[in-house]
């Protein structure tokens, strides 16, 4: 999607610190960090959030979660731990209408979760 | 585990409001709600966290989600939005070592991510 900006990230075509990626999954720094670990990792394919996901696509969530555990012990916030958010919808704030998973970590979380 | 607490809701030995189950899920009410809509989300199966999930189990990780989007629109917080937290560890504030997913809608955030 030309107007997505992590579709042009997918692309090359817009800048990322780019830590990871497969044929299914892209992992880049957040351009916001909220804590010294911020990683977004995000499907290549272009689902807009969790209320758009098919049953087809559980593995591909669940593989996001899988690279994120192993991210983590690459930054060293395996042990120290990490809060994972995906935000759906206005509500939660989501920014980017392109399902993404915020992997948080290197501090401990200073605000509840509501 | 005799000593967990989601193992004892699961068995039916531990109180909660369940709003769903099958063969791998279990979904009820958060004791200590932070918004209008706190359920969580959790495999029957226990896994400590995310650091202990192994590859097999994506699938699963996935259907927690694909549980979840089918909640939210029976609590009529799809279209407003939600936002989906797994807390890994200290840092994270995990208080319960049996993996779970937060689902919580139902008003704006109030807190930033981190």
């Amino acid at each position: 999607m030309a107007d997505c900006v992590f579709c042009r990230i997918i692309a090359g075509q817009a800048p990322a610190t780019v830590y990871y990626r497969d044929d299914q999954v892209i992992a880049f720094q957040d351009i916001r960090p909220v804590a010294p670990v911020h990683i977004l990792i995000v499907p290549i394919k272009h689902i807009e959030s969790i209320n758009a996901m098919s049953e087809e696509d559980k593995p591909l969530i669940g593989h996001l979660f899988w690279v994120a555990r192993q991210l983590a012990v690459q930054h060293g916030i395996a042990e120290s731990g990490y809060r994972s958010i995906i935000n759906t919808g206005r509500d939660a704030g989501q920014a980017v209408f392109h399902l993404h998973l915020h992997i948080i970590g290197g501090q401990r979380v200073r605000y509840p979760m509501g």
